[in-house]
């Protein structure tokens, strides 16, 4: 019998198909190929720099200069950006319809000089610089009054809407409103806040600790566990263990614990699965800040910072735009059981 | 300047990108071929009967037997159901969450005996008869006091999960609870009329017609129109002009109107994009029963049914999932423009 399950964050049913459940094997996707042509320059590596608009920020060894090689971690904005950084938001009406001007940020953070997809997630000091450069976006951005969320996210391969550049690059995007998906999770964690008194994802952690069916790993302070309610086969989540709303707090030895766990992650997803796509996503709480009268804006500390990451290995997930509702042919503790054989194998 | 817009009915943001809009011709995607092997039968097609399970109803000749050819639409459980019709829903606690078990029913609605994707779209008296049929299932399912919803869905072509079968057919999925999106609209319309005291989609549906932007159609007692919030490229609405909360309970009149709009709808947008994968769902209100305490359930007459038509044509859209963020590079209103060409070169 498949089970309906109900996320006991933001409240959706999913279908976990229990029966003949999926396995890493059943699931086949298109290989990702290189289709930059041979003639091209790759714009993500070093020396093609003048290939990019000028860069927003670069780690670079010292004396070199700006957009010339000498780099490990850039940001350059996107050649077609989905937002405007300069202007008003003039925020109005048009009869019973709102809208404003589409101001904000749109950016590329290329990971590596390194073309090709290998090279940056063996490099654990790579991806502790990667996530010092996010922390560093977002607290500059946040200095930006109109801005209200930092989208940080990684499309990995065709089917996830990856582009054609194997360079390893995650995009930003900077929005003077907060997404939906993540409004959804501040109010239904803010009404479990309300009633018990305590941030639902710390219960889900210690319930998931307890219960130990669905936590693939545990790194210092981080764990990466299947959620119960998973959309996707092998969804998997990257939380700390300790409270935290907000992804640009996270110490220095936090940052080191995090990137370590994100590397143990992906390489055991990619041992699981193959050369997945998938889609990355950073929820982390909306700016806050204090306002020119004096009091604080309402969003509390309820909220619970966290890394989504989709396996796109389904096309099953036709109808799901317009229903909101999933299913799932992997339960996630059998997900979770390959991806511990796997780990423990080594 | 790009544009954000907030959706009225469940305030979602969309960023529309205005300046160089992306027209039918500039989105590829891969042509459909009919991928069953050559030496294998259509298991939807007339005299191979014996390939689906037994039919759960069939539109027929007088004379002719169930299982056997003389139909004209035959409804048949799903091979590989996502739910299962027999059991107790058995609603439970599992310490922090909820769980029921997967009661519910997956039909397929073979739209035709004929192969191929373009003999149904043709004929309008069939398209009125799968109306029809449609309507009958959903009446039917709502006597199971089990059920709450029965989503109706079509997926065409590989990127919108529509399968490898090119015989027209729908998809029908009854569930014990109402899909996450379509409780979103129930909540943003209640909320309006609780304030207006109107329906939120009569008084849209008003301001188009009176704008004259974005209704692509109008056909006796429906129109077609591109939302001012398409998440989509080319994504299109089909309401009744008159207030309806429930698809299942149009007249025959009705029912041939709405099949001569959809009929009208998909031959604009197939000569606008060519052969385009989509995904098609009908909103309708979930089931509202008297209750056996002799009262009503609280779902009020503020709803309006409507059927969403999602071409599929970017994949840009890949952190739409984590982040309920979209970004649409056609303004409905140039989309409208170019429906509309297509139809008045008639």
């Amino acid at each position: 019998m498949p089970e309906l399950r109900k996320d006991p964050i933001i409240g959706r049913w999913v279908i976990i198909a229990t029966e003949r459940a999926k396995r890493p094997t059943d699931f086949s996707f298109e290989k990702e190929k290189d289709s930059l042509s041979p003639h091209k320059k790759c714009p993500f590596c070093e020396g093609n720099e003048s290939l990019t608009p000028p860069e927003i920020y670069a780690w670079r060894k010292s004396r070199t200069r700006p957009n010339a090689p000498g780099w490990k971690i850039r940001v350059v904005p996107s050649i077609s950006p989905f937002l405007n950084i300069l202007g008003d938001l003039d925020r109005h009406g048009k009869r019973m319809y709102d809208l404003m001007n589409g101001i904000g940020s749109h950016e590329v953070l290329i990971a590596t000089p390194h073309h090709g997809p290998d090279a940056f997630i063996k490099d654990l000091p790579q991806i502790e610089k990667l996530t010092e450069v996010i922390i560093k976006r977002m607290r500059e951005l946040k200095k930006d009054q109109r801005l209200k969320y930092v989208l940080i996210f990684k499309n990995y391969g065709k089917v996830a809407g990856g582009g054609n550049i194997p360079h390893e690059h995650l995009q930003l995007i900077a929005t003077p409103v907060t997404p939906k998906r993540v409004k959804e999770e501040l109010v239904g964690s803010k009404r479990y806040f309300d009633y018990k008194d305590r941030c639902i994802f710390c219960d889900m952690i210690r319930q998931e600790l307890d219960q130990n069916e669905r936590v693939f790993l545990e790194v210092d302070n981080f764990l990466a566990l299947n959620p119960y309610c998973s959309r996707f086969p092998f969804e998997t989540w990257i939380l700390p263990r300790k409270h935290s709303c907000d992804f640009d707090t996270m110490t220095k030895d936090e940052i080191k614990g995090f990137s370590k766990i994100f590397q143990l992650t992906m390489d055991g997803m990619i041992k699981t699965l193959g050369n997945f796509p998938y889609n990355i996503i950073l929820h982390t709480a909306p700016f806050r800040r204090r306002k020119k009268k004096g009091y604080w804006e309402t969003i509390e500390n309820d909220y619970h910072w966290h890394i989504e990451i989709m396996p796109r290995l389904t096309q099953v997930a036709g109808f799901e735009w317009g229903s909101g509702f999933y299913i799932n042919p992997t339960p996630p503790e059998e997900a979770c059981k390959y991806l511990r054989e796997v780990e423990s194998s080594e």
